[in-house]
């Protein structure tokens, strides 16, 4: 990778520098942003409907229909035809600087242009039998044309989207190089001066993401590489399978799931302990349920009877609760598809969590600090950040997650039951998830009780008590310091390591309280780390904002690049060998050239990814602007319109599918 | 679109059904995280290099190196070879069925592939003349393969990153019809049964964001379809220029920075009345700083002389904020470069946001409600949804961003005293940031005082004052509210229309109280909403990380596919017109051929977006795979690993790219 990295490298300085997407839309700051989203969106993503994961998306891209697309033009400016190598807000300053779009009664620059003459005020191109732009814009003669030139300059096509305008007939005429152009005159009042991108260059990273700094005291989380690598592990963990031969204990289904996945090793046959949690034999599955595709956990609690129904009085409840800090539960059944009698658990997957317990419990050398040293002999204590502690700030964002979830929990009028380290998941860096909810409201349901939520209040207390042991743990990072006789050594290394705050939480949660303790209480010891918990999730979403906004789009190209592909150069169609040379075909198959195989005047390739995008979102919008597309042999020259080309490109992958289908 | 919407639609639920990436990884949940990531991640990127805005991504993907890559084979799964046509993750299902994987003792189905055998237990395929697959996984004859069959089906290929064990040689062989292949038996001891993905499938939308349901009193936040409109829109606005012969009013550059777009009409020239917050004329703009071409806004204070710098002191503990609900201030200038002596502050610029006045108060029809009812008369006042009044839970997602701001303003020992609605920008639905901080301190310095710091304590008791009118504004819907007048009006309008926590809220902040305010005492009125905020933060984090995994490695197969554009079919290179068809070229177009031209065997095309996604995703990493291309005659075939395309694909655009930069 030594040689090409180095020249990728100044690739990516140049003529790679840009990539961008298909909108052609304009708008003021002054207009609604009603209105400037209708313009926006009134590009159309022809290629969305082909792709499963976008197809939410398409309807609002599809609404294409009858847009009628002027064009405006500007002759280039003189001094604007050198390369700018510095990155591409400054190209795009330059490009831009001799373009107009919006409708300006000062629209006249006579002067500017050399041989090319302004538009007049306000028209748009509606007939004219050449292309406007082909002297400037598209190549002379293809493929060996001036493009070298032309990178940073003037080929923005703003859309009005009035498509009543299409019928208005004010036409004037002009004459540009021996060739008359006739528009019309019926584009709305403009605004001065301003230019909309021609959306083949994507903006930089916003400078308060460029900057951001990470903050000591705020909980951390994925930067944008990080969150790639995060969800392309999601995405393996999401997409992975057994091989049913290699498992025949696995079921093929189960209910109305399929493809059934161990996440945790299964229990040797006849094992007799239990787990304990739930004092039953229980295993996991990632699993997909048939009527809707999407993944779910299963938990199966090995050979249970459930004798009866009412306990999905629970379930239902249990169901209802949304919340970012819980798993939800979804459906709870029983089957014999293991060979017994089952009681499964389906619960929302979340690809790549794991449990604290294996984040933080789970390396005996981290028990060292707590159960090491000796306490209570006045040593000066070794400075936490030596001892292998936990950071107070990831114990804080823990404790705010976690009393988040039960206080919906316990609003709910449930209890969790089951605030464990091995039942709380953590995905990412620090965002948790209370697992396994309703459970042991279902095992340990009883039937002869009248009101199956009597207990509940006794329960929460018990998660509140739960709670104060995961901190305690969290904070000896130990589950030794929570046994009961390692308690007041436990509490000792709280008070020397972290604030007041934190050890009177945990002593609040863990001691006897004279009235009833109730989640609300700990808000006030949490106190302004609320704000640090919020600007940290703020601050994350504005780094996946960003980062989404670079890739907003390219899904679609490349679904544009593959189609193209389907057809340029196809051996044979129909039984027709030169069915790709022929028609409309032979039309894309000279847009392929003009897209790819450009040249500089001597003969060197120009290669530049920004025009391909160019072209390849004027393709996808339709637009107006006509190109000459030179044949080979360089003796014809095809002056044809976006629209011309879409309509082609449309038609003949049409054509495609319709014979694929076909042959199904 | 009605014609080929519709032929899309079907397309959807098959062959385009999917698209994705280029890793073949493995790891199973009991590898650690990290290896899994080193393997996941050992990937090449060869294009990311040509992308600037992914740039900081390729170093991370780079690293390709000396990998040793495995593949392994099972036998097609008989029954697995009609097409499914329901969703992608069914689809998997069926096609990992028949693959492993995983290096297993149990590795042996010899029954079940017909005329295939399996692979012998922890096999490698280091050595073998033919291609290992090419019966079953490439086509017979292309372009007339048998290729419709093996869409759902065993194309599964492992990549362990043990470079070292390429030197092993414990050869095996064996024959599948007639063909010997050798193998060497060094792949580490294996995992039963699990199957990772192919990566030419996307996961579906995990169920916690597929059926996330808005919640009533939590602030909402843009769903995915959404947002991708306001990131376009962000765009749109972020890379707009102003044509500089339509503003001559406009420099071309102010000290670092250039391409200046003004945010507000620009005042006329002599106006003398001043804008009412900065008693200045003040104007503002969009501009580049051409140190890191990242765009700011520009806050312009006309005709204003700094006459002492000691100023710069404030505006240094400024810079130094940086917060999710504030505008960072990033540096403070003098310019003669409007013609007067301005001076200049520079924020980041938040593109697409609109003041707190526009969005609320804006609308001489909103303050209807509060200006038209009369009050005190004990009439039953209208429900609040009725009358035009902001939703509470609205209200409070301010008071909680704007108090978090106003927190680290003072924490810091500044004050903001611009705590006002047209300094309060708004960007999506509810995400606020105080703008403008910093201008009153530079512009009322006072160069004889001692203690610059000495009137914070004040200020700061004057935000929280203005914090109050803020809210209150925003319960009366009007700003009218505010008027000292109707202080008694507005008040018992928030008694009758919000909690009582509101109220105390804003009594707190506007009447006098015995003692400083802080604002740390208003976190018990929020209360729990702390929760409320985020949770609905964090859900919003889910929503767009779904949305950007959907995307992730779209850029990447962009980019391959145009560079292989540049290559197929290029009319001449260096004068030969045969450069395309010849050497390296020859063998990269019968991959386009491959990739894009496949046929079923009755002659009809075979269209299948995951195919093309998974071999440009093998092309990428340069598996070792092999695969045999057939001449457009069917008289040759040339058997070839993807890791021989990939050296071709990559010498051959470096060709390409040497003879472009030659040319400059």
């Amino acid at each position: 990778m030594e040689g090409p990295a180095l020249s990728d490298a100044n690739l990516t300085n140049s003529y790679f520098s840009s990539s961008f997407i298909g909108v052609n839309g304009f708008g003021s700051p002054a207009e609604s942003k009603y209105t400037m989203m209708q313009r926006l969106f009134s590009i159309c993503d022809s290629c969305s409907l082909t792709d499963p994961v976008n197809s939410s998306t398409s309807s609002l891209f599809s609404d294409f229909g009858a847009l009628s697309i002027s064009q405006r033009r500007k002759a280039p400016n003189p001094t604007a035809s050198e390369f700018i190598p510095k990155g591409a807000p400054r190209m795009a300053a330059i490009a831009q600087s001799a373009v107009q779009a919006f409708p300006s009664p000062l629209f006249a620059h006579p002067g500017l242009g050399g041989s090319t003459a302004a538009l007049a005020p306000g028209m748009s191109l509606s007939a004219g039998s050449s292309p406007l732009h082909s002297p400037k814009i598209t190549p002379h003669t293809s493929p060996a044309p001036r493009r070298r030139s032309h990178t940073p300059n003037p080929a923005n096509y703003m859309v009005p989207t009035t498509a009543s305008d299409q019928g208005a007939h004010i036409i004037q005429k002009e004459t540009v190089g021996g060739t008359t152009y006739f528009y019309t005159d019926n584009t709305p009042g403009p605004m001065a001066g301003m230019v909309f991108p021609t959306f083949h260059i994507y903006p930089p990273t916003a400078p308060h993401v460029a900057y951001m700094q990470p903050k000591a005291n705020a909980p951390s989380f994925f930067m944008a590489d990080e969150l790639r690598q995060e969800l392309i592990h999601r995405h393996l963990i999401t997409m992975a399978q057994i091989d049913h031969s290699e498992n025949p204990d696995v079921p093929s289904e189960v209910d109305s799931y399929h493809s059934l996945f161990p996440l945790e090793p299964l229990p040797p046959p006849n094992r007799m302990q239990k787990t304990s949690n739930f004092s039953y034999i229980t295993s996991c599955y990632k699993a997909v349920n048939s009527k809707d595709d999407l993944p779910y956990c299963l938990r199966r609690i090995h050979g249970f009877r459930l004798v009866n129904t009412k306990c999905m009085m629970l379930v239902d409840m249990w169901k209802k609760i949304q919340h970012s800090n819980t798993v939800t539960l979804r459906e709870v059944f029983t089957t014999k598809a293991f060979g017994d009698h089952s009681l499964v658990f389906s619960y929302d997957f979340h690809a790549g969590a794991e449990t604290m317990f294996s984040r933080h419990f789970n390396d005996p050398a981290a028990d060292s600090y707590f159960t090491k040293r000796k306490w209570g002999q006045h040593e000066p204590p070794p400075p936490r950040q030596h001892a292998g502690l936990l950071p107070e700030s990831l114990i804080w964002a823990y404790i705010v997650q976690l009393s988040s979830a039960l206080r919906t929990i316990h609003t709910a009028g449930l209890a969790c039951r089951v605030m464990d380290p091995s039942k709380i998941l953590i995905t990412g860096k620090t965002r948790l998830r209370v697992n396994c909810a309703g459970v042991f409201d279902v095992l340990t349901f009883d039937n002869s009780q009248t009101n199956h939520l009597a207990l509940m209040p006794q329960y929460q207390q018990a998660d509140l008590v739960s709670l104060g042991k995961v901190v305690l743990a969290l904070a000896c990072n130990s589950l030794a310091g929570i046994q009961r006789e390692n308690l007041q050594k436990a509490m000792e290394l709280v008070s020397i390591n972290y604030s007041s705050d934190l050890k009177n939480l945990i002593l609040y949660l863990l001691t006897d309280q004279s009235r009833l303790r109730s989640v609300n209480d700990i808000m006030p010891m949490i106190g302004a780390r609320f704000y640090t918990q919020l600007d940290a999730s703020q601050m994350r979403n504005d780094v996946i904002e960003e980062d989404l906004a670079k890739e907003v789009q390219n899904g679609r190209l490349f679904r544009l690049l593959a189609k193209l592909g389907t057809i340029n150069e196809r051996p044979e169609f129909q039984k027709d060998p030169a069915w790709s040379e022929t028609g409309d075909r032979y039309l894309l198959k000279l847009f392929r050239d003009h897209l790819f195989h450009q040249v500089t005047e001597a003969g060197m390739p120009w290669i530049d990814l920004s025009h391909i995008v160019s072209c390849l979102n004027k393709l996808d919008a339709g637009v107006p602007e006509k190109i000459s597309l030179v044949s080979r042999d360089e003796k014809s020259v095809l002056v044809v319109t976006y629209s011309d080309l879409k309509r082609c490109f449309d038609s003949t992958f049409q054509e495609l599918q319709a014979a694929a289908a076909g042959s199904l």
